[in-house]
C-alpha cells in the first residue's frame, strides 16, 4: 500500500513536470527553461509546504533522484515535436496523472501539517497549497493569471475536499495509509467528474 | 493598549484581504481565486517576514482563526455585486483601513527584527517588507507591475518612516506598545496626507 | 585570494543590482521601485539559497552593509538620466560584471550545499539557483518571461558548468578557494564566449 502511494506520488510529479515542459515548449524556451519550468511545477508546491512547516532538508534536496529524473525527462521533452505534446490522447492521459498527483500532494500536505499539530483547517489548506502552488508558480512565471484561480473546472476544490477526507479518516481510524489512499481516490474522482461534466464553482 | 494594537492588526488584515478580493472579482475569478488572492495579500507580507526571520510556526499557521475569518469574508465578497466594491465611500474606507494595516504590519516587522538583534536599517526594511509584500505578491499574481513600485502616492515610504519611528521610540523609551502606536499613527497620517495631496517621491 | 573572491562577490551584487535599477527606470518606477528591484535582483538568489538550505540569518540580514550600499546606489541610479544607462560601453561593462557575479554566486551556492552534505547534482542546482534566481524574480515582477529561460545566449548553462567545476576541483584538491576561483573563471569565460559568438543551447 505504501509502495502504491509512493508510485502515485512519482507519477504525479512526472505529470506536474509535463505540464511545465508543455508550457515552456509553447513559449519556445530552451532546455534550461523547459527544465526550470518542469522543476518549479513539480517541486514548487512541496517546497512551499516544507518551508511553511520548517521541514529540512526540503524533500527534493533529500530525494535528489527527482531532480535527475526531471532533467532526463526535460531533455526528452525538448527533443520531441511540439505536436506530440498536444495529441488529444496524451492530454487526457496527463490530465488523469495530474489528478493523481494533486491527490497525493494534498494527502502529503495535510498529513505533514497534521503531524506537526496544525489546526485541521490549516492542515487542509496546506494540503491544497502543496497540491496547487507548483502550477500557480508555473503560470506566474509564464506571465499568466494562474489557471487554478480562474472560473474553470474544479481543481483546488477537489484538493480541499480530498485533504479533509484525509483528516477525517485519519482521525477516525488513525491509519495514515488508508487516509492517504482515500484522499487520492476522492480527489481523483472529483477532478475527473469536474472535467467530464464541466463542473465549476457556483460563485 | 495592546488590545488596540491587536484590533488594528485585524482591521489591517481585513483591509488587505479586501484589496485582494477586489482584484480577484475584477479578473472574474471564482471563490478559490478570491480566497487565494485575499490570503496572499493579507498574509503574504507577514509570512515573508517570518520566513526571513526564521520564526516558526508562521503567524497564520498558529493563529488559524485568520484563515477561517478570511474564508468567511471571501464567500461574502464572492456573493456581493462587483459594483458594491467600487462604491466611492467603500474605497475611501478601505484605503484608510489599509493604511492602518500598513502601519501595524510595519511595526510588527520592525519590532520582531529588532528583538532578534538585526541592524536598525534591516529592521526598518523588514517593517516595509511586512507591510508591502502582500500587495506585491497580489499584483504579481494578477500579472501587473506592483502598485507599490510605481510612481504614485507614497506607500512604502510611509511604512519606512513609520518603521524608523518605531525603532527610535523603542530605543528612547524601551516601550514596545508606545513605539508600535506611534509607528501606526505616523504611517497612517503620512499615507492619508499622501493620498489627499497626491504626494509622490521626487525621484 | 579570499579578498579577491569577496571583491568579486561585491562587484557581482552591484552588477545584479544595476540590471534591476535599469529595468525599474525603464518602467518609470520611483525610487522605491528602483531600490526594490535592485534588491530582489542582487539578493534574491542568495536569499532563496539560504531559505532552501535553512541558513539563518540570511546573508543580507547579517551583512546589512549590502542593503545600505544598494540604497545609496539606487538613489544615484534614480538621479542619472536614462540615456546614461543605455550607453553601449556601460552595457558591456555591466554584462562583464554580471558574469563575474554569476560565477561567484554559483560558487557560493555549490559550496554551501556541498558543505551541508547535499548530493553533487543538488549542489550544482543550488549553485545555478543562487546565480540566476535574482534575475528570474526581477523579470517576473516586471511582468516578463524570465530572460534566463528564453532561447538566448548561454547564461544558466555557464553557471551549471561553473558549479560542477567547483565541485570537481573541491573534491580533487579539498581547497575551497581554488575551487571558487576556478568556478568564477570558467563561468565568466564561458559567458563572455557565449555573448561574443551568440552561442545558444541546441535544444
Amino acid at each position: 500500500m505504501n509502495t502504491l502511494i509512493k508510485t502515485i506520488e512519482v507519477l504525479g510529479i512526472i505529470a506536474f513536470a509535463l505540464t511545465g515542459f508543455y508550457k515552456a515548449r509553447k513559449l519556445r524556451m530552451d532546455l534550461i527553461g523547459v527544465y526550470a519550468l518542469g522543476m518549479v511545477t513539480a517541486l514548487g508546491g512541496g517546497s512551499l509546504r516544507d518551508i511553511i512547516l520548517n521541514r529540512h532538508p526540503l524533500f527534493w534536496v533529500q530525494h535528489y533522484e527527482y531532480a535527475i529524473l526531471l532533467l532526463a525527462l526535460g531533455i526528452v521533452a525538448s527533443l520531441v515535436s511540439q505536436e506530440l505534446f498536444e495529441k488529444k490522447k496524451l492530454v487526457v492521459f496527463v490530465l488523469a496523472l495530474d489528478a493523481l498527483g494533486l491527490g497525493s500532494f494534498s494527502a502529503s500536505g495535510a498529513s505533514l501539517a497534521n503531524q506537526l499539530g496544525c489546526h485541521p483547517f490549516i492542515s487542509a489548506l496546506l494540503g491544497v497549497t502543496t497540491g496547487v502552488f507548483g502550477g500557480v508558480i508555473r503560470d506566474v512565471v509564464c506571465n499568466e493569471i494562474p489557471y487554478v484561480f480562474q472560473r474553470t473546472e474544479l481543481y483546488a476544490t477537489c484538493s480541499f475536499v480530498g485533504a479533509w477526507s484525509y483528516l477525517l479518516i485519519f482521525r477516525a481510524y488513525g491509519n495514515d495509509v488508508l487516509a492517504a489512499v482515500s484522499c487520492i481516490a476522492i480527489t481523483f474522482i472529483l477532478r475527473m467528474f469536474a472535467l467530464q461534466y464541466k463542473i465549476k464553482l457556483p460563485i
